[in-house]
């Protein structure tokens, strides 16, 4: 039975394949949309339409890019001793805003998974390594999330990479999020601040 | 600064209109419909080109309608006796869950709010007053929020009603939610409990 005109059953089952948003706020999310202006939806309507015109990935590093040329790839503005591996093309906008990072990047684009069988070859670490040989980097960042699938494929990477001569490979530092109170913080973050102190 | 590429910015523009969608959230639904399929993508956009036409409002009802004719109104399925007032066309959709009200409906479409400068015009009580005389209802049913604004506009609409003669108002009652426990229930809905105790 839908409970609701069809029409607006149809969106709120669209809108219910979105991350986090169950049927009432799909729902919420429908009904606030009936509000809206012609012109507005029309608008909200094109840009969905066009998403996959307007951006691509990068064949050279996979992070995002529009118009043709990716402005993470050029090297006279970026520094291509040092390239982070990240996992999605939106941590590259994060690390972005931090302004410190000139580099270059590198989007696996997943991470190692035995659970939902995402293996090794899912990473392409072959096109990883030719990257590195091609464009002499000397300095690997690895900034994976810090959970089971971003330690795992830290771990494998790190072993791959090994076989790279002169190459050094870093991870982020594990420890305190800043504004943090220590009663807050769970065991397993204190423990990796704790073992991996710094000297003040 | 745009950090992210134009297009996906001006899309997380747009999903920030929507209700409890903050900059974050807003960022990961754009980043999830990156990765839908193209005519996926264009089905959610043609089902939010054509909301305005497919669904309307009922002229009478003030609900929400397809095809050009309101099943609300229908007085052969519809018992004309009792009317439900409600507030937003939403709201039709919970009561018709229960199933056990088969009267007809008026949406008010707003509450009253002096803050926000909401005033009983807005209402249109003479509409309501005009559908209550033709159709002959006996009883109206006042499903407003057990808000400060529904608790307003409950009191208005029961003052504008008395003058219709023989017409018994009624509101929904006041009490505890089902399957909760005494201790989380708050001060104010214990007091309408206990004042409005039902004989057992």
């Amino acid at each position: 039975m839908t409970k609701f005109p069809l029409h607006l059953s149809s969106l709120i089952a669209f809108l219910k394949k979105w991350p986090g948003v169950g049927s009432k706020t799909a729902e919420r999310y429908a009904f606030h949309l009936l509000g809206w202006d012609e012109d507005e939806l029309e608008k909200l309507a094109d840009l969905l339409q066009n998403i996959k015109k307007k951006i691509s990935s990068c064949s050279e590093c996979h992070a995002l890019m529009e118009e043709g040329r990716c402005r993470y790839c050029d090297l006279s503005l970026r520094d291509s001793h040092v390239l982070c591996v990240i996992a999605s093309p939106k941590d590259l906008f994060a690390l972005e805003e931090t302004r410190i990072f000139k580099g270059l990047y590198h989007v696996l684009g997943t991470l190692l998974s035995p659970l939902q069988s995402r293996n090794p070859q899912a990473l392409k670490t072959d096109q990883l390594k030719l990257r590195v040989e091609r464009l002499g980097v000397q300095e690997i960042i690895i900034a994976l999330d810090s959970t089971l699938e971003g330690d795992a494929t830290a771990l494998y990477l790190k072993k791959e990479l090994e076989t790279l001569p002169g190459l050094k490979v870093s991870r982020l530092a594990f420890g305190l999020p800043l504004n943090s109170t220590l009663d807050f913080i769970d065991g397993g973050t204190l423990v990796k601040a704790l073992t991996g102190r710094q000297s003040l």
